[in-house]
């Protein structure tokens, strides 16, 4: 047996509980080396304190399931309760070879080595089940599937707010870094019915803060909606408005930086260390200077810390208590004052953890079914244990999708390696929370990336939004719109659709519904991935005695598909031939 | 290439800040199975936007170093900086045969792979250096051995409060559970200077606050000192008059439970669901009863949750903002008013970590360099992140000398696989901060595991005293008192040592002195364990061009020993032979 690829860690995603009375416990074993896993377990205490307990103090081994498998490993999984809230707990493994070991908290052991399995200090502990530590999923996330809006760029319902020179209004502009379009919050009012009809019921703005910029990243006051897009009152109804429809609202909180045009950056400037906020920000040196570059953008030499090397974003120092009291009194106005949902946090990885503790603290006291969202590219465990985020910006895995479906980088197998190696990275009430997207404001649109192949976007999204994780549709997309890279993902929204982009509009109305509709299973329910032996991908999402099935055809070629079961969406289906970008989603 | 048994985990005891510049960086790979590892490491941003910096953003693979190994893993290390604190990094590792793979965020990568390997996605980060966050090791708990008082037993300074039925002081006595022998505060004073010949300069005190057993761990008031005991006015004389010493004073904090003669649980008997302590504790069912067994200590079946099966120790409930209020006022006013360096926390592992994250914030903001240890037995990552404890009571560590030298059920050989096993558990310096007891209230003395064997309890310390973290020798050990365990280990101290205690003092005396003198190599410097082909065990602790070095015979057989070096400490050596439970420590 491969001892040494043998791994489990207490109190993490390995080891977790899943409500009150519930652990998940896993275990993760070299591929294929293992043939089967028992959980020993019981209470620590009553070996020692009760009498007509005899040893071992577990009353009797409880297998393991199989659950997911990547390259390397195989993952195994359990759910057990224990009335005393106490658990101990060690791994009986039985090697594909035929050998077996005890894996505990001391190491491995032979299996008839009572001696030390009759020690408490032998095993894997779950102290006490602490409901306050557990990660806490809200159960809306669960079932929301969003729409990001980049203000600018999505509907201009007030002229009289656009900024100078504000450019006509053109879907297929190519749009430049400084340019203005004058979207803003009346254009979003005006549209929600849309939203309402395409289903979805969350929507993730981009800032709205006062900021010089097209992209509000660069935040001139945090307290203020940017005068080009609206007003407090203005947003106020928007959130009044979407909440009626049922749609929460989530905002973008820039807190790693502040613009370069903030009064306290401004302050610092003029009067450097003697500044009353010389010590809210990162100056290595003072007076903070750097070298201005050709493109005015990154410059290396700044004397103080920047968001990556743009002068104009310096960054805020977090562990100074004055700016967290700051940063956290701008969180809780826009939950209290206007109702907020949700906070998306950008650049959150380099933000302390002391201070998003504090956040996930003072958010979740005002509305104890917040959303917390993080904006991180890597793994991001860290910040997912409970007390910080609920979820992150899940590119690693929305990745690999693309990887296989769009880039033809990875192979099916490899792809679902890749997916199943994410989802053992996390809890399963984490793997719900995670934001799924395909493209966004800092990517090129999906259609772009596909080579305008609508089919084949459809069949992505079919498979995302069977994915456990929270989906999001870009503003734009649910018509087919196209750009590449920043800032030509960042067209104006077209509101006058061809057949092509009322058509897509159809198809993700279905996709919306059918994600909705079947959220609990979605979220909820175990996932089996798989390559058939045809070559089709195949997605199953089981609980409850129900199956929810999408197979889909990522080759160049027809393959047949017999799948049975009540039919939810497909497309490319002819006479049991499943098509290239083709896909059937079916119930059981 | 074994690649199931590369381990890395970013933010975790594998890539952790060691000071506010500095990232050490650890890799675990396949016992004998790579040759060399190579860290690449870069400014992640400095690819994307500063001119003139060519993929791979890395300037220059580094090595990195082997440090230690156990029977299945080698253990890689290295310390990096980065000028802008933000790190990208991945594993460029080469196989015992000759194979090479790049372990990255995203999996293995081949070498020659640039595209994802110039993609910095790719790579593990460390987002931001976050002084805040790093792991806070007190420079004093590195110097400090603690001597272990429990005040029952230690010295009764004053008779005149002694409880009813008090027996005679005799070191020779086997004190039964309820027995009471009348050792105070007074006693304490009275033989500081015993502590200060003896050399030790801290103090961890067992339970001193009111409660009708012996041990005191059934807390009747947080707030008052034991009658028995003495009082407040005269605690704090002990504190100032140890300080004056030089010598630091750790208290007991019972917080997992209470004592049910406390009012709080009374009020809850009396007064069921209607008290205002209700939701003090895990009652799961009102009223709150059980069923008295034959010995009045264990019952299976109260209707609360309590410390083990224990009726008379409810558990609090610590998720209650009342009852954390109440428990970080306890923690503060010891601090304020008494001012104690440090906290022992009983069974802390059974307590919620959002709880002991907020007593960190507390006691830390009153004392920047308190120091908090935490009563757990098991493997304790979760709570040594550095906003919980700064230590843990070490039996994991301590286990496995005790089980080589004195049990004689692990090899040399498999003592330092798990030695090794246990530092790699924890961050630098955590390891620092551990509390290595050899024996204690709660367990059999030394002495008595040792059969009497004083040379071999003299060798097991000094082993211990060359380990990293902070010792502690429980009182009477320095005179040899034996005793079996709990409650024959809570022996009368004996104050009329005969001639075999004095020597025993004599060397525990010396071993301090190497211990303090010693306090920069022995906390901060490398360690290389070994067994030399002669048999013997030895320990090497290097830093600042000065090597340490322990090398015990732990056979039955004389050894040849040729060190080198300036003596500081030995036994048994003969002839350049080192005798059975011999020692050598040197210095060059």
């Amino acid at each position: 047996m491969k001892l040494a690829a043998i791994y489990h860690r207490p109190e993490s995603e390995m080891a977790f509980l899943y409500d009150s009375q519930t652990m998940h416990i896993r275990l993760r074993t070299a591929k294929d080396d293992v043939k089967a896993v028992q959980l020993l377990h019981g209470d620590p205490y009553s070996l020692r304190s009760l009498a007509g307990i005899k040893p071992p103090f577990y009353t009797k081994p409880t297998p393991m399931k199989k659950i997911l498998s990547d390259d390397l490993y195989d993952y195994w999984q359990i759910a057990v309760t224990e009335p005393k809230k106490r658990l101990a707990y060690a791994f009986d493994i039985t090697g594909a070879d035929g050998t077996r070991t005890v894996y505990t908290d001391r190491g491995y052991l032979q299996p008839d080595d009572h001696a030390a399995l009759n020690d408490l200090n032998t095993y894997f502990r779950m102290p006490f089940f602490q409901e306050i530590d557990m990660f806490h999923a809200p159960e809306w996330v669960k079932k929301t599937v969003w729409y990001q809006i980049f203000p600018e760029r999505f509907a201009n319902g007030d002229q009289s707010n656009d900024p100078a020179g504000t450019k006509k209004w053109n879907a297929n502009d190519h749009p430049g870094r400084q340019d203005f379009y004058g979207g803003d919050l009346q254009g979003v009012l005006d549209h929600l019915d849309h939203l309402q009809a395409l289903g979805v019921n969350g929507i993730y703005f981009n800032p709205l803060f006062k900021a010089p910029s097209n992209h509000k990243y660069d935040t001139e006051d945090y307290y203020q909606i940017d005068p080009h897009f609206g007003d407090a009152a203005l947003f106020k109804e928007v959130v009044a408005q979407a909440h009626k429809r049922g749609i929460k609202v989530m905002l973008d909180a820039v807190f790693n930086h502040i613009g370069d045009k903030s009064p306290q950056w401004q302050d610092v400037l003029k009067n450097g260390q003697n500044s009353k906020y010389a010590d809210w920000f990162h100056v290595n040196k003072f007076p903070a200077t750097y070298t201005p570059t050709k493109n005015f953008e990154f410059t290396p030499d700044a004397t103080y810390d920047t968001f990556d090397y743009t002068p104009h974003m310096p960054k805020l120092n977090t562990a100074n208590p004055a700016v967290q009291d700051y940063l956290l009194g701008i969180a809780k106005y826009w939950i209290e004052e206007f109702d907020i949902d949700a906070w998306r946090l950008d650049v959150a990885n380099e933000i302390d953890h002391h201070f998003w503790k504090r956040f996930h603290q003072e958010t979740m006291a005002l509305k104890p079914d917040f959303y917390i969202l993080g904006e991180i590219w890597h793994t991001s465990q860290a910040w997912l244990n409970g007390d910080e985020f609920s979820g992150v910006m899940n590119y690693s895995y929305t990745g690999a999708i693309l990887d296989h479906f769009i880039n033809h980088r990875l192979s099916a197998e490899r792809m679902i390696d890749q997916l199943s190696n994410q989802l053992m990275k996390y809890r399963d009430q984490t793997n719900q929370m995670m934001f799924n997207v395909l493209d966004s404001h800092d990517t090129a649109r999906i259609m772009t990336q596909a080579h305008d192949n609508r089919d084949l976007v459809k069949q992505t999204f079919a498979f995302t939004f069977l994915q456990p994780g929270t989906p999001s549709i870009y503003y734009g997309t649910e018509y087919g719109m196209d750009g590449d890279n920043d800032p030509d993902c960042r067209k104006p929204m077209n509101w006058v659709p061809d057949d092509d982009g009322q058509d897509m509009f159809t198809f993700f109305k279905k996709l919306v519904a059918l994600r909705r509709n079947n959220a609990d299973l979605i979220e909820g329910g175990m996932v089996v991935l798989k390559v058939l032996p045809t070559g089709l991908v195949e997605i199953s999402r089981m609980g409850a005695g129900k199956v929810l099935t999408g197979i889909f055809n990522t080759t160049n070629l027809p393959i047949k598909c017999l799948s049975t079961g009540r039919l939810l969406l497909s497309q490319g289906v002819q006479d049991h031939q499943l098509m290239p970008n083709g896909f059937v989603i079916t119930m059981k």
